[in-house]
Formats: structure tokens, C-alpha cells, sequence
């Protein structure tokens, strides 16, 4: 054992890490290394041990539009004054089409393409999609044909959440004043998320919105046909990708394998972990070995470690921990 | 005076009405009479007092989408896990064109056209249109030119609330498990609720989807690429309209001038009254005498009346009750 070992744990990755850089930055010579590796994440949804080379990036945008300055009677107002609701479904409606793709020009554009290794290594990866679709109840996927890890290395456009108004029991017969949505935009290696957040304010803008980044008033409002707030996340960040065929990447392997045997190789997890930042301020490359079961609920109701991770990752880091 | 007057007082209106015409059923004889004068609603926008011969007929559905059994990372299955949120955008955006046409088949299919009385009533009504959009900050409005008056006279489809995931300061990297709206269909004479609910349920299905009433099990999920569930509410009723130049409606018209002078003449509301229960169990005719404001802020924050539409209204009541 002839490596030192530094630890560091981050605990606003779920927000975004909005102060981690600045601290590594501020810590520079106790994170340079020869190798970042990083725990997050889950493993191949087969359940085999994985290492993954990248993250994807990741930025958001919350669009609000504007129906009246307040809720309506949608009898006396209704088919006359302006549905949010209906503008927003509109407004989003345009940006993929059936199939999920993504239809915002240029949203594509600047995609750094896998390399012959990574792509040897995607089509030796399990195909799990039959066996998740039938796990999450689906009766059909987005993608036209595309398999699972195909298209995580896609950047990708999500709706967290949508809302005007009220839906159920709360539900009242109102032109609601306004309606939102969060969107959640995946990036991969070549994309800069300033860039793609751009790239969709500046779709709004094409489908007739006057667009905003602060609450708009009541001459804006009545100056414009269409109003769009939209505010940029600033805690985003663009995707990493370590090369697979790095002297240190194989050792890293080596070590894995000798633990848990047959290993599974992605150049990205689906993911968002802020490995640039690591990476810029350790001058390292990032690795991740992860522990977690895919079927963790991350992000949702009834998060989840199973026992069987947490003894298979205590195998795994000690192998790491033994690396020559 | 010669007038019997009979009182009847709903508490349910804005729940649907859903026991009104039982209990107006079972005391048809206390109902009976020569005319049904209501006081619900707003007086013309333009505060000068109103006299209206009908309402709209109200119907609603409410619509679920289904994406992942649970919530999902919008990392790991983001491109490829549909998200019911952008299939609800898209099924709700092609209900209508960005002029609030609705494009739904049939949706406008039996209307009973107005007659040349009502049209002339509403060639006198008063235009506000640009005093309403001043009031409440629209810069735009639906209806391709079209006046609020005609367009209250024309069948609507109202987005009341959408909800899925959270937005805000809650929105999370998810991909959520369901997208719902809730809808209110306004109806005119010749449309009746049950079948406009059923033409929206067909252009549902048009989309793609298999449409069901009630929670789908896991086994729906999987054999369909698309379920909706939709529930139509049962406390839906059919628009109504007297004829304005019934004997009795010109009494009415004459007592309301007597103390108010001039008079704006409407076929119809723009809100939902349940006038056809009170004419079928009464055998009888409704007309209705406004006294709120317009801008009471019905079935939302800040509900309010205005003093003088309250002594207003005693004038108005005050010469109904002296008609002979």
C-alpha cells in the first residue's frame, strides 16, 4: 500500500453543490492526486459491479407564463382570457416530439462523440431495458428503439414538475394566473450548460414569448401577447468524462475486477455528480466505483440501500484501498 | 301586487348542485309559478345593471397520465422513461389552437344558433373588452378578434389546474409517476354535457391512449403504451336559455327598468346555474337579475361585493316584488 488517501465528503450535492468548488479551490494541495474516485450513484441496474468514467451535466430552467393578474371565473372569462395552463402545455408540447426527442434547435449540437473503447464497452453492457419497463409499469419508452444507455449519453430535457391552479378535491372553475414548470436538462461531454439553457429561452422566445428573469409588471404584461419568466439555475454544471484507456482507469479496473469479478464499464452514469469541479481544482481524473442498488428510489419516496450493497461496496473499497 | 313569491335557497351550487333537482323534484307544487328570477352572477362588466336569459351549462373531466410506477431520477432514466408530464402537455396542447379554438372533433357541433332578438341584445350590449384586458393585465386575449359577448355564447374548454412532480423551491430531479389536469367545459343550448364529455374521452383515445375510469393495475400499464384515466364528474348540467321575448320576460325587463333605466340585455351568463333543474321541476322559466360586481373575484382570493351593487340590488328586488 503505497497510496495516501484523502476523504471528502460533500453534503449539497442534492442542491446542486453550489459551494464545493470554491472550497476545493480553497484546498488545492490536499486534493491533487492521481485519481478522484467518487462512491455516488448506483450500479448497473443488472446488479453487477460497475465503473463508470463520467457524469453527465446538468442545468435547469423554470419557465412561468401569464394568464390574468388573478384567477378568473372561467364561466364569465372562459375562451377569452388566456389559459396559463394551457399556454405553458403548449409552450412545452413544442419542445419534443412523441418519440422524446428533443426539438429545441441546436439542442444537440456540439455532442463530443464516444470513443471506440467506450463504445466497445456500451455494447458489452447488460440490456436491462425489457426487465425496467416491466419494474416501473411501462408500456412504452421514449427513444424510438434506442437502448437505456444509449441514451444517457444524449443530453436530455425532463419536466420535474408542472403546476396552475388546483387538480382534485381542490380543483375550482378559475382561469388560473399563472402557470409553471421545472425543467431538469442532462448534458453530456461538449455541451455547456449555459449554452443549452440558452438554447431553450431562446425557443421561447421563437414561439412569441417576451421573455423575463425577474417578475414581470403590469406594463410588461399588457405591452407583450406573451410573457415568460424564466429563471436560469446557477448551480449547474457541464458533464466529465475520464478516458477508459488511462493508465490509472486500468488500474482502477484491476482492482475492481479482482473483488467482485466481471465488471461493467460505462463512460457515463445517468447521473450528475459535479466532477468538473473536482477535477479542476484536484487536477485529477474522476472514477466512479458505485455501491448503491438502482432500485434505490434516489430522489423519491422510500430511498433504499440494500444489505448486499453495502457488504459488496466494503469488498470493493478494500480492493481499492490495496491498489499497487 | 298580486304575486305569490317563493323563496328557494342553494347551499351547493358551487359544489355541482348535486342534490338540487331531487329536492326540487319532491316539492314540484311549492316550485310551480309564472317565472324563476335568480340572482346569481355579475352585472355587466360596465356596472350598469343587467338582465340575463340563460346560462352556460358546466361539465367537467379530470385527466391522468401515467409515466413511471414511482418517481424516477431524471438522470439515470431521463430520454428514455416517458415523462406524463410532457405527455400531458402535448395531449392538453392539441385540445386547443393558440387562438383558443378548440380543435376537439364535434366540439362545437349542435349549437342552437341565436335568435334575431338575442343578436340584437347583444349588438347593444356594451364592449369591454379593453377595459377588462386593462383590469387584468392581458396583453392578449383568445377568440381571433371575436368579443367576450360572442365568445361566452360559444361552447369553452377551461384548464382549472395541472399538477405533476413539484415546482419551486420542491422541484427535484424526478421523473414523475403521473400528470393530471382537470378541465370545465361550458356549455351553450344544443350541447348536452354528457356528450361534449364524451368527445373530449374520444379525443383522448384519437391520441393514442387507452382510457380508463378508474385506477390502472399494473397489468393495463404494461399491455398499453399510453392510459388515461379520466373521471367525468356527474354533477354536470346543460345550459338553458328563455326567449326574451316571452310575455313575462318583457314584464320582468319593464320592472328592472322602472328602477334602474337602462338595461343591458344577455342571452346568457357566462357562468353555470343549474336553470334546467329549476325549469323542469318548476315547469317553469328562469330569468336572472344580477346585483354583484364583476369584479367580486368569484371562486377565488379576496371575494367581495360592492356596497352599492347591495343598494343597488334593493332597488331592483324592490320592483320585481311590485310588478303586476
Amino acid at each position: 500500500m503505497r497510496a495516501n488517501l484523502r476523504f471528502v465528503w460533500e453534503g449539497e450535492e442534492e442542491a446542486g453543490s453550489p459551494h464545493l468548488e470554491q472550497i476545493l479551490n480553497a484546498n488545492r494541495e490536499l486534493i491533487h492526486g492521481d485519481v478522484w474516485l467518487v462512491c455516488d450513484g448506483p450500479v448497473d441496474q443488472s446488479g453487477q459491479q460497475t465503473v463508470v468514467f463520467g457524469a453527465r451535466g446538468d442545468a435547469h430552467l423554470e419557465i412561468t407564463v401569464y394568464g390574468p393578474h388573478h384567477g378568473l371565473h372561467s364561466g364569465h372569462y372562459g375562451n377569452w382570457a388566456p389559459n396559463p395552463a394551457m399556454m405553458l402545455a403548449q409552450l412545452l408540447a413544442g419542445m419534443k416530439d412523441e418519440d422524446g426527442r428533443v426539438l429545441v434547435p441546436h439542442f444537440y449540437d456540439g455532442i463530443e462523440p464516444l470513443s471506440a473503447v467506450e463504445k466497445e464497452a456500451l455494447a458489452h453492457a447488460p440490456a436491462n431495458d425489457r426487465m425496467l419497463m416491466d419494474a416501473f409499469w411501462l408500456g412504452h419508452v421514449d427513444g424510438a428503439g434506442a437502448h437505456l444507455l444509449e441514451l444517457i449519453n444524449q443530453p436530455s430535457l425532463n419536466i420535474n414538475g408542472l403546476s396552475s391552479g388546483q387538480t382534485g378535491a381542490r380543483a375550482a372553475n378559475v382561469i388560473p394566473p399563472t402557470a409553471t414548470a421545472d425543467l431538469d436538462l442532462r448534458l453530456v461531454v461538449g455541451i455547456d450548460w449555459r449554452e443549452q439553457q440558452q438554447r431553450v429561452i431562446d425557443y421561447i422566445r421563437t414561439r412569441g414569448y417576451f421573455v423575463v428573469d425577474r417578475e414581470p409588471t403590469q406594463q410588461i404584461l399588457l405591452e407583450h401577447p406573451r410573457v415568460a419568466l424564466v429563471l436560469r439555475d446557477e448551480a449547474s454544471y457541464n458533464a466529465v468524462r475520464t478516458p477508459m484507456d488511462l493508465p490509472i482507469a486500468q488500474e482502477v479496473i484491476a482492482a475492481v475486477k479482482s473483488a467482485r469479478g466481471d465488471v461493467v464499464l460505462l463512460p457515463t452514469m445517468g447521473g450528475s455528480v459535479p466532477l468538473g469541479a473536482m477535477e479542476r481544482a484536484g487536477q485529477t481524473h474522476t472514477i466512479t466505483v458505485p455501491i448503491a442498488n438502482y432500485d434505490d428510489n434516489q430522489h423519491a419516496a422510500n430511498e433504499n440501500l440494500r444489505l448486499q450493497n453495502l457488504w459488496d461496496g466494503v469488498g470493493t473499497m478494500a480492493a481499492l484501498l490495496e491498489m499497487k
